[in-house]
């Protein structure tokens, strides 16, 4: 299985954006959707913002107030015993490690965009931003799928209420038309298919049920993307594998003469996030022809052991040319690099 | 508040209902849809069979297999600690108590009859039963709204891949039509509104998000019953109130010249089920105009307060007449009962 990184990854790095919001700092810009508009490949970043503390005793949540319009910031104590703060990602209770409370970080998307694919100057201003009370936490893992000559964005959209997903559209990258909730929680990881099958829209989503059930890939159809149904399971876990924990689509299924080709992801118990492959029927998408064993990317360079929250490759899309499936990914929660797969080397191991 | 309770409750028991499966006794008819067809009463009963044991060593947890379309039983020694047998509904992993592995019965739809609205007659087949692996546990909680001249039975699908709103439809409750999973896991209590408003279908929902998040009442739309999109949190717990657990929708609202009343049912931390009310604006039912402080109805009977699993009151359905609102509700998750409430006392209650 060929991999070929960028030599110079990450490509883009919390360094290389300017914090939108006074007296914070950008912790991550990761996770982007993909898209390619005229001679511009583009990015829609994650970008995380963390406010400032200025004593190493307190940290602050900062949750987006949709009345108004502004940033609220909740104060923690860290010898406060009622709250687990281990995970850096989030403010959990005691004794809950499985849920949390707050978030340490609010997310919301920036556009980067580039000529050549690796080198990518980052817009100056969010291209979406938290609007409603069910965003409150942030948006999050945007992906896009162009369908006809429209760019579909696929996010997660977080607050107390739980964690949904949003679509919203765009045709330019610069303006947004939200289309409201479309998956409700505990959703996240919706990607779209690029075209109708048989007249209907489908959707990869990965539902997160509490009283029994686990993390696993459904698939839903829809008439006009707003409005999903015929929710089925369709891949899940498994144990004692790189992919026992909880799995996601990564993002919209390529269009191949075997069949679909959806490249997801997998974390073990260790949290360890890798990219694997999955083969759906050309005609029924509900079929599940191959999946492989192994994962075909894993963290193994710097970049993706060490950060934020480590040992993370996480793609959200992917530019195909020929054999090569160009993917950016992000990686350890915190930066964005890229890779070339080789479409007939996933075939290979499909069908090994 | 005024409530008439049947002085012949409970209306329809266990021992009113023959066994589908030998070898196995009926532990449970309840939480049943309401409708009126022609000059009968139809109520869908949740019918939950349970195999003996012929050692009370053991127990079976019965599974549909979808392939070969035949019970399975799984064995279960209570003296194995894997597992943990105290909640009589569920069999759960030890130190998991919130969450479940298998259930110990398996429920299915019944229609029952009845000419005046008390005395009725239950079919000796069943309605609906398991037919897909989304299934596999069994289907619960049916409620049933008239829109047009058809009925929509939205139920819960209950499998290892979780909990699902289900839809169906019938228009003589003889034959019957299903149209797939409408709300991916881990989703229940779905009900319909029974009219269009301003083009669109309405319904309330209870998804049970996992990583954050309660489990409380949603609301979303749909253009054709089948596809639910814009989907937004309505209503909430309250703490330290008879609804500080969970809650969810009970039955279709009803149409008053004040908005939208939804009888909805609520726990507490002990899972003491009561029901409460709530007001939804006419045009916008989005919009919460009031909902009462305390329960309209607390299980106090005794066949509400004792059963398989006791104090409960979960009404699913009603007819209403003039002021009169004749309710079905589930006692202590074993038999049906019936009351009569008061509109105008409810609507004082909304706006005290």
């Amino acid at each position: 299985m060929r991999v070929e990184r960028y030599p110079h990854n990450p490509i883009i790095t919390p360094a290389d954006v300017t914090p939108h919001h006074a007296d914070f700092e950008v912790i991550a810009a990761f996770n982007a959707g993909v898209a390619v508009l005229g001679d511009e490949t583009i990015l829609l970043l994650r970008v995380a913002e963390r406010p400032h503390s200025p004593n190493p005793q307190f940290i602050y949540a900062p949750i987006f107030a949709a009345k108004d319009r502004q940033l609220q910031m909740k104060k923690f104590d860290l010898s406060d015993v009622t709250y687990d703060y281990r995970d850096p990602r989030v403010i959990s209770l005691s004794g809950h490690k499985d849920t949390f409370e707050f978030l340490t970080s609010l997310s919301y998307f920036r556009v980067a965009r580039s000529k050549d694919g690796y080198n990518f100057t980052v817009d100056t201003e969010p291209f979406m931003y938290p609007e409603s009370e069910f965003e409150s936490f942030g948006i999050e893992d945007a992906r896009v799928t162009k369908i006809e000559n429209t760019f579909y964005i696929t996010y997660s959209m977080v607050s107390p209420m739980g964690i949904g997903v949003g679509l919203a559209s765009t045709t330019d990258f610069r303006t947004v038309q939200r289309h409201g909730m479309v998956l409700a929680p505990e959703n996240k990881d919706g990607v779209l298919f690029p075209e109708t099958i048989d007249g209907k829209y489908y959707a990869l989503h990965r539902p997160v049920p509490k009283s029994n059930g686990q993390p696993e890939v459904w698939i839903a159809e829809s008439l006009d993307l707003i409005h999903w149904g015929q929710h089925q399971p369709l891949f899940g876990l498994r144990p004692n594998s790189w992919d026992s924990d909880r799995i996601g689509a990564g993002f919209s299924p390529i269009a191949t003469p075997a069949g679909w080709l959806e490249l997801y992801h997998g974390a073990d118990k260790n949290s360890r996030y890798c990219m694997g492959a999955i083969l759906l029927d050309k005609a029924n998408p509900r079929k599940v022809l191959s999946r492989t064993k192994g994962p075909i990317l894993e963290p193994t360079q710097s970049y993706e052991v060490n950060g934020f929250f480590g040992n993370v490759v996480f793609g959200c899309g992917a530019v195909v040319h020929g054999d090569g499936v160009q993917m950016y990914y992000g990686v350890a929660d915190t930066s964005m690099a890229c890779c070339t797969l080789s479409l007939s080397d996933i075939m290979a191991e499909l069908h090994s």
